[in-house]
């Protein structure tokens, strides 16, 4: 089999190509997977999904175990073809794949539960697109200092794990913000084992309106580049500006990134506090690959 | 009609949309075709072309009075959505499209005639993929100098128009062609009425070898950005080496750009000297879009 189908979806511009594969039949190399989101010589993405049952993959397997409701795993790798354990804008675009689709009935106010590395993330559809629980998450208790082009001096960042590890950085200005360059990985000392993605926040004027925070973000994934949205990116951002902004700061964020606005929200739960992520989840074109074109990568 | 096909090709990575609408019946406005060409929300392109009878477009019309054989007239629109007179990729790739899809027939040796906004081009079939007859081409007469983030002092740049303007830089060495930063367009100085193609360009060691030219080369297309490859800008860069090296300089080119090699030849005809490019030229997938989904840009 040398062709494939496909889907092209973006959650505020975090894009994807999902490629629907029930039963676990077609097994893509990492050096594919890079090819087909090289965005001159394949389709083009920030991340591959591989729609698959829960059943017919190992991790799934264990999803099931815990929850028996998450009959699909989000199989995903980054643009490079390294697999992540989650991608917050990842899991809403898959919700609005397997709804859209037809593979899943969800009305209104019912959970969809779906399975990821990260174990299952519970979803549900809203006004802005769909929402997703991303989890418990934790301050990782590290500080590093980041640095990047287009900063002088290199600046405190503060780890934020989210199901994946981040590192949030404090600007002064949004002239700052706009500029960075992050056209190269920003530099983290000391360097995490795994990598980290580094969100970089400046608060909005004003920063808390009717009750609900602000701040303006850009993010560098790592195994991708800069992107214009990163869904637990904008939760770690969200999370580090309201320990930083101490008692009181509300439990409601706005964050803008380059792609566009998304709502974080931090919860309790039985298990501790959980924060969720909602905003825009879109498909726009279904295509046919033929991998064997895939091979015309001279670079 | 809210759906419309496409399919996905490169010349060397330089990236084309390409939508069959041979009787003229797909009218996008500069903003959807800007849409389309975006990576994140659109499908992502350097160009779209629309693949159109040249009896069905007004500027085909001239063409056919031109050239009778010229059928198929390639409509093509930068990345923003504004026209260009050229694209020398765009018109391998349109070859390869029309052979491939059957719409023309073309044996080895023989010659596709096409219609262009800078009027006829020829197009031949070879080994490396397609090559095309860019026409004449003639030194603008005109010296500016560009300047541009990773260049400490301004540099002369030497006017060639192939059809469409370019000015092309010879630069120091390797390194210093690796440590432009092209992310915004180079300065131009004095700025043409209608902006330009730059070219960077560096002499491969040797610079000639079994009679034939190498350069290395780095572009800014106007109205797209830096691109992997640009077809007119290539013929631009060889023909300047050419010039620079004075008699006795070869009339054959390789030159490597980020998206691959590609060849340059400089030949006679009984309306002056013409420049040809040749280089792979593929189809990497099909696809349909919903024009409705291009709403859901929101940046």
């Amino acid at each position: 089999m040398t062709k494939i189908n496909f889907t092209k979806g973006h959650g505020t511009g975090n894009d994807f190509v999902l490629v629907l594969d029930a039963d676990g039949e077609i097994n893509l190399t990492q050096e594919q997977i890079a090819q087909i989101c090289d965005r001159h010589f394949g389709i083009g993405a920030d991340g591959f999904i591989r729609v698959i049952k829960s059943v017919n993959h190992p991790d799934g397997q264990a999803i099931l175990a815990e929850e028996p409701n998450a009959v699909w795993f989000m199989d995903y790798y980054n643009a490079d073809g390294s697999t992540a354990e989650m991608c917050g804008n990842g899991t809403r675009v898959f919700a609005r794949y397997l709804t859209q689709r037809g593979l899943v009935e969800l009305a209104d106010g019912e959970t969809l539960s779906i399975g990821t590395r990260a174990g299952v993330k519970d979803l549900q559809r809203n006004m802005s697109g769909f929402a997703v629980d991303i989890g418990r998450w934790k301050l990782d208790g590290a500080e590093a200092l980041i640095h990047t082009d287009g900063l002088e001096v290199a600046r405190p960042g503060i780890g934020i794990n989210v199901g994946n590890p981040h590192y949030v950085v404090a600007l002064a200005s949004g002239r700052e913000l706009a500029d960075l360059d992050l056209h190269e990985a920003p530099g983290i000392e000391p360097a995490p084992e795994n990598g980290a993605n580094v969100e970089f926040v400046v608060p909005a004027e004003p920063m808390i309106k009717d009750g609900v925070g602000h701040i303006n973000m850009r993010v560098y994934e790592r195994g991708v580049g800069e992107t214009l949205s990163c869904g637990t990116g904008i939760c770690a951002a969200a999370l580090a500006t309201r320990h930083w902004a101490g008692a009181g700061a509300p439990n409601i964020w706005q964050v803008r990134v380059p792609g566009g606005v998304l709502g974080v929200r931090m919860f309790a739960t039985e298990d501790g506090e959980h924060v969720g992520l909602s905003g825009a989840a879109e498909l726009v074109y279904d295509g046919q690959l033929d991998l064997n074109q895939l091979k015309s990568v001279v670079r």
